[in-house]
């Protein structure tokens, strides 16, 4: 049934229907969270041996003969770094391995940057205006980070095939135009991977500042829902070809292999761009925690290692994202009020609902006890235009709460269509 | 016997004498290290137990009944504040703990003050000229995070009660002075801790500038070489008393309680500073490792626990301290050309040795096979007007080594006096 070709009366009587199932939930008093793209319990289990790995002196040697307890190697441990580099397809001697977060390393270089700057360029914090570019929707704490700074953010719309590459040329034309934020693989909130002619266009920027940078945060390059995975191109090796090495830098962590708080982080970068950050780190850090390094080097091994343990999170995630999806088909389907992605990897559905509805489903589902992400969170500065953008986070709860959220997601989406339509 | 007093004939014999003594150190192909304070392998065997203390499920429960293995908690589990508040003398509404390192906390914090600001006050990034307090002999790496962000280091003249607090109380009537790195206990390099009356006279500043910070990094807070030690006030609660609570932030870490690089760091500051560094945290990361904060409470579980801890190290430390001192004595006693401190407690020895002496005597052992803290180090900006003093790290070499050390560390000192008197 297309609530859209529904006339003013058939409009009253399914809201009214819609309203009596609604306060059936809000007498639940449910209280599920799907707001944030949290590893459950059953994934964060996964990886318990890892914590009892470090047991042995002898075991606490790096591969450079050092003593991962005691201060150095601010690099991080290079066994860490060649697991990085392979992850992330760049070169070992490109990456530093640093704390617990991707976020804060993503941070840190924007805040070097501020205070230091890249390409031997004046600092942007000294610098007029800075302008970033936002694929939207997008990660929120990426836009955040924008915010925090001062900077001015041009919302770029993102497609399947990765942010709208025609505005992003358009708009590295602008010398106040300093870097990008990308989430390339099962991008965050819509779970689209850059085509390969993306990524080419990005290697091929020619921006007219010398000190703009592509935020390359690869936060899901492999995780995995599917045997048919997304491949994305390597923005390294394109840059490499072009000669554009300076143009990009990679983060990306363990964060959703092993422990979001206790994972490890690192970036990849040129040497030029490494220049900057390792001066950055030498005066910020005396290094990073080696021995949590070493724990998951142990753990996770190598690559067929990590390919193992993600098909142990995907047992647990598939159904998940299974049961999303096929309450928003069986409930949604064919209702010309929603649209959504069904991502073949990452850690989130994008639901889109009639314009001007989504901060009403949001406040719905939270009246009746289930908390979204906010209304908005996936545009700059929380604003989303059509206020049409919802992301669904699947992992975190349980499948049979995962199904009662659902429920109630798809209420809400019609009882606020049927809101907006009736007003219409 | 006094080399003051020595003729040139003397003066003469006695270098003959020594560079023979020399030489023969040189052909025994050296390779010992005394430049950093590192703890040695016996100490970090000390904490091996922590690494596998964590193995049930049940146990990763926060007393927040948060998952430590999950996201959040960005200011630290409410038990590691509580010890991290006792340790440092605050209150534990007052701390948050951070990552592996205090450095890193305190390098972020002159960070946030240069892009963002204390005290409501425009960020010192924006201002024309910051000028930092730098107590000399100092830590090179405070001394390093001024330099990197551009700051203008002011020297102030430690003494046996701590900085000269006449030209402390002078300098802050500047508005363009805005901190001071200070080492209250067992200071870096000298071991002297700041008298009652130096931490009143610091709790009582009244700085021209409303985002002056005093930065305390008691990083020696619990590191005891005796059954006597130096007790410090604590600074917080004397600027409680004369409602200064904005004045100093505080810092520690347990980096030379369990491990130096896989340890644990915290700061404390007042609710209006707190408030500034939260922002800053809460764009910066989603939390801190939170399973090695549950390590270390399991581990150390209070005061109790951390001052056992501290009684073993110090049964590996107080053997080290006691060769150097005896070693100098010995070697240097009445000799009229070198004096040095004999801590109670912290990580170092400071010696002066004759006027304009120090990089020589530092070369010497260097090109004898014994590296130490390059001459200099311990003084804003890498130089000593005076080229007289020398860190001493007696905590890594075994005593055996220390021994060689100290015993080409003495001919050296005395090699570069003899040099110097036969040229004057």
């Amino acid at each position: 049934m297309n609530y859209l070709s529904l006339g003013k009366d058939e409009l009253l009587q399914k809201k009214e229907q819609l309203q009596k199932e609604y306060d059936g939930f809000k007498a639940r008093g449910l209280q599920l969270n799907m707001a944030r793209g949290k590893p459950c319990k059953e994934q964060l289990d996964l990886s318990m041996p890892m914590l009892e790995i470090l047991h042995s002196k002898a075991g606490m040697t790096a591969s450079t003969g050092e003593d991962c307890r005691n201060y150095g190697l601010t690099d991080g441990l290079p066994e860490m770094k060649a697991l990085f580099a392979q992850m992330m397809e760049v070169e070992p001697e490109n990456v530093i391995v640093g704390g617990n977060s991707s976020l804060n390393m993503m941070f840190d270089t924007v805040s070097c940057a501020m205070t230091h700057g890249f390409g031997g360029c004046t600092p942007w914090g000294k610098q007029a205006t800075i302008k970033f570019l936002c694929p939207a929707p997008g990660y929120d704490r990426h836009f955040a980070v924008s915010q925090y700074f001062g900077m001015e953010m041009i919302p770029i719309e993102m497609t399947p095939q990765g942010p709208d590459m025609d505005a992003v040329e358009k708009w590295v034309k602008d010398p106040q135009v300093k870097g990008i934020w990308c989430v390339p693989k099962y991008s965050n909130p819509q779970g689209y991977t850059y085509s390969d002619e993306t990524v080419r266009r990005f290697a091929a920027l020619e921006p007219a500042a010398a000190d703009f940078r592509i935020f390359w945060d690869n936060a899901y390059c492999v995780h995995e829902l599917t045997d048919t995975p997304d491949v994305l191109l390597s923005l390294w090796d394109e840059c490499k070809k072009v000669h554009h090495e300076d143009l990009a830098i990679f983060f990306a962590s363990t964060s959703k292999i092993t422990f979001p708080g206790a994972g490890v982080a690192a970036l990849a970068a040129s040497e030029a761009n490494l220049k900057v950050i390792r001066e950055h780190l030498s005066f910020q850090t005396i290094g990073p925690d080696k021995l949590n390094q070493l724990r998951h080097i142990y753990y996770l091994a190598d690559m067929d290692g990590v390919h193992l343990q993600m098909e142990r999170h995907r047992q647990i995630l598939e159904p998940k994202f299974a049961t999303v999806i096929s309450k928003l088909e069986s409930q949604l389907g064919g209702t010309g009020i929603a649209s959504w992605t069904n991502p073949k990897g990452g850690y989130f559905v994008s639901v889109d609902v009639l314009e001007g509805c989504a901060k009403r489903v949001v406040e719905l589902c939270k009246n009746a006890g289930v908390v979204l992400t906010g209304a908005g969170a996936t545009y700059p500065y929380g604003k989303d235009p059509a206020d049409s953008n919802i992301r669904v986070a699947p992992t975190y709860p349980p499948v049979e709460e995962l199904e009662v959220a659902m429920d109630l997601f798809c209420l809400s989406v019609q009882l606020a269509a049927v809101e907006k339509l009736l007003k219409a």
